[in-house]
């Protein structure tokens, strides 16, 4: 009796992007899972991340991550359950997080691929891609041990992109942790989110208020200037912050969407000079570096969220083939939270 | 019987510079010293500091240390000695430190002006506004205190304007402590000091290497990167050193002459998002927030000094009336090693 070969369909980089991103860079293909070998286990996937930093992998740089390859499939943060496995600390049934996404099977033997065990009883399970994952810890790890914010500190935070997944994290820990928070996004629609639901103290839409006029309005929004600037945009965002930053400020760059898709040489901060009279310092973190964290974080999250203090959005596209879109509309700015596909459908 | 009244002569600002600074914002004033009241003490300057910060003095903003007045005498660090005092803490003879420098003579009440009494005997007097004062303090708190700078670490470090007075002492401190030690300077005469003298590991002429080169002159010099960049310079060696920084590189942001006298919109260092994925840690400091530091920095200097570890070197300028020209000279780059006035001839 001969069983039926899986097919899995998975994402391929067919060409690297030159400016934003196209479907065209993408290619659906299909390839055959083999065999299971002793110790392997076969992960369906069910949900995959889709983060900003992507786009620097698709470039062709040395960085602290490897570049994606053409003709290889993408890889990221996904959510699966184990149907087939010759390992026993891996049972058909089991929830895992990996590192395999962009595809709707993969095989695994637990140690090539960081697999991890969830629990499906505990939360969605993918909050653990989100609230519960390197989304939450990312925003956690930025304000408490980058920018060292202390609770109760009555310090302002602005926060950017504020409405994304790392962003609105970063703004409801800022709340909790008693700050004044300033948040801006790209949209009506976003800043009614911020100001109505996740309890920000004043949100505004930059694309409103114009590149040029973020210094002006930080002055306006944060008179007596910022404490911590949570830098997830870059460009005229983090010029505009430098401009109003308290003495001994701390800058968190955590990422600079504004920047990914450019094709000239960047714009950088023209007023970086102003961080040596006002003892600014600016920090970049990736949170791979933060694991130590972990258990910190979970201890804290797990407790927000039983107090109902955390408000978490989600933008999902519906199966794998529709993940280059749900990477492309990032850009756009179409997302309000964590940005999903949903694998299995 | 009637005193003649003591004449002293001080320069005053005349006009806030804009762009390049020239003679013409200066102002060569004579007043009469004033009868000493109960407490108060007549100070006689020797030598005056002339540092490049005292340029955004001259700007009418809002900074951690208040601009210059328009027709008043201009403020900086200097040694003097007591020649009259109706105060018993301060006698006739003594040396002091003080901060109201351009001008002969001041009057103190030993509280106003931050007087404090330095030993003629330890070391020569003008050593107080440079090795032994904020200028070498300043170096060490960069390098050990933003920089975190350990002990035989084997870092590879990059000063600019090496060799200028807070330059050629972060080389020092940062030979000392076991580095490698990169230096730009914009002459062959300091360059050959640098190497032959100072004994850094490697410099070169900013000015025949061309801003645009600088990158890749860094890329040669330090093939494995950066650990620490200690910047006086900004702009253009700003940017180049963001390319070279290794992982978790610290850059301290403690001067950037480059941009002092511009009149247009500075240009920001267009790579300042490399501090994201490389984790790169940016922070402004002065040094005045780092007094606490000071029992540590003397304790280590005096031992380098009588172990003839340092070399230190000065510009000299003689007359109040010069006073200008020599804070003139900075900006064309042609001290080496600390700027001073010799006031008292």
């Amino acid at each position: 009796m001969v069983e039926e070969r899986l097919v899995s369909r998975e994402i391929h980089l067919r060409q690297r992007p030159f400016g934003i991103p196209t479907e065209h860079n993408f290619q659906l293909v299909k390839i055959n899972i083999p065999d299971l070998k002793v110790g392997e286990f076969l992960v369906r996937n069910l949900w995959m991340s889709v983060d900003p930093y992507m786009r620097g992998r698709m470039r062709e740089i040395r960085s602290y991550i490897s570049p994606f390859e053409i003709g290889k499939p993408l890889e990221g943060g996904c959510i699966g359950q184990i149907i087939k496995s010759n390992n026993d600390q891996f049972k058909v049934g089991d929830y895992v997080l990996g590192n395999l996404g962009w595809r709707e099977y993969w095989l695994s033997d637990s140690t090539e691929s960081d697999v991890t065990k969830i629990d499906s009883n505990m939360a969605p399970l993918q909050w653990y891609l989100g609230i519960l994952g390197l989304t939450g810890l990312t925003a956690y790890v930025g304000l408490l041990k980058i920018a060292q914010l202390v609770d109760n500190s009555n310090s302002t935070v602005f926060v950017s992109a504020a409405a994304g997944a790392v962003g609105s994290m970063a703004c409801q820990i800022a709340k909790i942790k008693g700050c004044r928070v300033i948040g801006s996004a790209g949209s009506h629609e976003k800043v009614k989110w911020l100001l109505d639901q996740v309890g920000i103290d004043h949100a505004f839409n930059y694309k409103e208020v114009g590149e040029n006029n973020l210094s002006a309005e930080l002055g306006k929004s944060c008179p007596d200037g910022i404490d911590i600037y949570f830098d997830n945009v870059g460009g005229k965002h983090l010029e505009g912050a430098i401009d109003n930053m308290k003495t001994f400020g701390r800058i968190v760059l955590c990422g600079m969407i504004s920047q990914y898709n450019l094709t000239s040489t960047p714009i950088g901060p023209s007023n970086i000079f102003i961080a040596v009279p006002n003892r600014l310092k600016l920090q970049g973190f990736i949170v791979r570096d933060h694991y130590d964290m972990l258990n910190e974080f979970y201890a804290e999250i797990y407790k927000w969220i039983s107090e109902r203090k955390i408000k978490w959005r989600e933008t999902v596209f519906e199966g794998i083939e529709n993940a280059p879109k749900a990477f492309l509309s990032l850009f756009k700015g179409e997302n309000i939270g964590k940005m999903l596909v949903k694998v299995g459908l």
